[in-house]
């Protein structure tokens, strides 16, 4: 991928998209020792940064797709996104929810215009529903990270970051969260394009711990065992984002459920800003690793802002 | 009170403050049927509004004043705005606080560097804690409302909310919530002087239903009964914000705790910004009463955003 595929996503989807702001604030700086940029994608449309993804790829289907429709499976953020890119060109969009996601999701993606396909919670009905989808109407399958439109897209995050600081401020490091790898991917491309001399890092729960597994061994592997409140990272790598990973990324860094919550609910706090559980990750390897950061300008992805309120960790 | 006073008020607090922003969201605008300005103070120094009256107050001190120190007596966001404003003027500040009040209040004033001063959760309990300071530190008191200088200072956040808005946007309506009267003052002083075709409504909870019965007698009422998670609002007027509210505001409007939690959720979950129950009660209104405001340009005064994470109503 060259800078020159990120930058004609980023001229495809803007119409389309929020200019997130970067935020500051002053405590959470004196608390981490460092100078700590938060790039505000829980304000994005569907509010979450996946939204820039579906757009890229969905904006490059020919007009026969388009009739035919889009499909995917998730039970978050990717589903909005899909049906929010669908609505946006006039397609049809079919999306395979788990039966146990929550309704609020399921609402949220009705009220793009989708059409929702219930299945079983497991990967294997999942992908069943969505071949169902595709027998059925032709519809084309987006997948939400190992797509190059999709990295595409979630790579004007961080070229919005770098454009933003401007002149004046160069980072030294740019954290995103890994799941799938999909953002974490198009940040590291953004970062080696567009501001060479940052480095770049992930942070990923003790209890999804795939992504610091793979990044070490060069095959994709799963985690020892998968118990956390971010849900939107419990996902493996492809072998795409991977390798994009492994050439571009400095390293991964865990942290544990406590630690994540405690940057989570700093930021609630501190901020004034709802954050998914997900993108407090990021936040927590800072506190957690102070010296590595110490003095440092820091830029960090906040991925999305999409929690159920009736289920806080407070 | 002059439009000068409030234009020198904003001169004077300026450097202290954030000039916050104004945000708009579009399915909020579709729900309430109206063009929503919210103007964001909860992203204000002290997480409130209450840092404009504080600062506009303190900054107008003698030396001799601010060698003597300044105290207030407060459970909530006016005891962290003294704190914080003595604090930028090196001034040492006394704080009477129930000890009923949340730790996290008591650690913010304590964290700006003030002495707090622990008393029984009685106004009276307030009131002599504040009398025994005065007659030991010789120290100025600053009322949390009743006060020229604090009104002065709360009527810049409408201000800024009307100069920031343009010349393309002229409010029909500007919103306020109203405890003690303080921001509703000095919110309707500035529609009057600044956008004189601009109307004023307060919001008011009916579990603090005082100021509505004040607006129609004249007299400062106390409410039939206390009973709201708005616990910003549960003060009584003063006959000088009563008098003021009087002349310059079009109407208060009650509205129920659900009618709030409502509200308060909707922002929340819509605009990923954490706002307290108090400023919540504008925008219940605002959807209550939709006839009222239907295709209008409204501006609301979100007051703040310091809540408590720990006991939410969701």
């Amino acid at each position: 991928m060259t800078p020159e595929t990120i930058q004609a996503a980023h001229d495809r989807i803007r119409p389309y998209i929020h200019r997130t702001p970067v935020l500051t604030n002053h405590t959470l700086d004196a608390l981490a020792g460092c100078e700590i940029y938060f790039k505000c994608e829980n304000f994005q449309k569907i509010g979450a940064f996946k939204a820039r993804g579906g757009l890229n790829a969905v904006l490059q289907l020919t007009p026969d797709e388009l009739r035919a429709g889009i499909t995917t499976h998730s039970s978050g953020n990717h589903a909005q996104a899909i049906a929010y890119a669908a609505r946006q060109v006039g397609a049809p969009a079919y999306i395979v929810m788990p039966r146990t996601a929550p309704q609020v999701k399921k609402d949220a993606v009705l009220g793009y215009g989708a059409e929702v396909i219930e299945c079983e919670p497991t990967l294997e009905a999942r992908e069943m529903g969505v071949q169902a989808v595709i027998a059925r109407t032709g519809a084309t399958m987006i997948h939400p990270f190992d797509d190059d439109r999709v990295i595409a897209g979630q790579a004007t995050a961080a070229k919005e970051l770098i454009d933003d600081a401007g002149q004046d401020v160069s980072f030294d490091w740019i954290l995103a969260p890994v799941g799938g790898g999909g953002l974490l991917s198009g940040t590291a491309l953004s970062a080696h394009y567009f501001s060479p001399t940052t480095k770049v890092m992930a942070g990923e729960p003790e209890g999804a711990a795939d992504a610091v597994l793979s990044f070490k061994s060069g095959k994709v592997e799963k985690a020892p065992y998968i118990d956390t409140i971010a849900d939107g990272l419990m996902t493996n790598l492809s072998e795409r984002t991977l390798a994009i990973i492994r050439q571009h990324v400095s390293d991964i860094k865990t942290v544990s459920e406590t630690e994540i919550v405690a940057a989570m609910r700093l930021i609630w706090e501190r901020m004034k800003i709802i954050i998914e559980p997900s993108c407090a990750v990021p936040f927590a390897v800072v506190l957690k690793h102070k010296d590595l950061f110490a003095g440092h300008k820091v830029g960090i992805i906040l991925t999305g802002g999409n929690v159920d309120l009736g289920k806080l960790p407070f």
